[in-house]
């Protein structure tokens, strides 16, 4: 099981302008490449405010949706199950997925980095500050977590540069 | 004149991890960058928290101090001028200069980009992940800036990035 984060984020780290912002700001080649990328996934896991501003899109995937409002897991659907980490054994529902992709919002990033669950993370940096709004990841505690770069590329003329990580060892 | 603000940030958009954070978490790649760069600066502008964090090698430059402490602006030294920029008219002190470097915090970074005296942006992102700190900007309001990158490249094995960007004409 290899679980990989996608997100976009502005100069300033910021994923949204507010937990309701619909993530349409970013560019179209950021678009392009992450739909490629969840083609690739065998389940996409999502925090619930996520899943409420992109469920048409999702809706054609294999989905975990991350919340409180169910007691274990609720299974709304086919490819939908709703699973509360807080309760269940999140990473045993995931073990039987070989690729795991990770939509975010923060609450969700930062569940996978502090439970030892993040294996790579691709990042999208769009040429935009927003001055506001929610970063990436949210109210960790303890040392900073080290990454390594594994590949870089410019994704258009404006300058989205996409960042491919994996989690380095423990320095 | 032409204003380049200099920063080094984690992949979640954090430039320290309080007030009183030493900027030395960088790599020194970064350090030797953000040296070579201060070098071409005519002068450098800093937030006073910054400026008590850096007191010692911001020393031997030629330095303005952006505070509330003082009245209007107060000469400490050969090459230490005080300004608060709520009473005084920062841009004219700074036309004479042809290169000013902004090298923080976040409250000085957003003085600058919210008053439109930021034409250059170099952003150095360093692998690591704080999960809690202090953003690049702060309490922006208004639409979201566009910037253009110019150029980037990989400062060192791990994967420190160096991007380059100006500020775009307004979409």
């Amino acid at each position: 099981m290899r679980t990989i984060a996608i997100a976009a984020v502005t100069l300033d780290g910021k994923i949204a302008l507010d937990p309701d912002h619909f993530p349409d700001w970013t560019s179209a080649e950021d678009k392009v490449f992450m739909r490629a990328l969840l083609d690739t996934a065998d389940v996409v896991v999502v925090g619930h405010n996520t899943f409420k501003t992109a469920k048409e899109p999702l809706s054609k995937r294999n989905c975990i949706v991350l919340t409180g409002s169910v007691a274990s897991t609720e299974r709304k659907g086919d490819k939908l199950l709703y699973v509360n980490p807080g309760t269940t054994d999140l990473k045993a529902i995931l073990e039987p997925y070989a690729t795991v992709a990770i939509l975010g919002g923060a609450k969700t990033y930062s569940y996978f980095l502090q439970h030892n669950l993040l294996h790579e993370l691709y990042l999208t940096i769009e040429p935009v500050v927003f001055g506001r709004g929610i970063s990436l990841f949210e109210h960790l505690e303890g040392s900073p977590t080290h990454f390594k770069l594994l590949s870089m590329r410019k994704l258009n003329e404006d300058g989205t540069v996409l960042l491919h990580y994996s989690l380095a060892a423990a320095k």
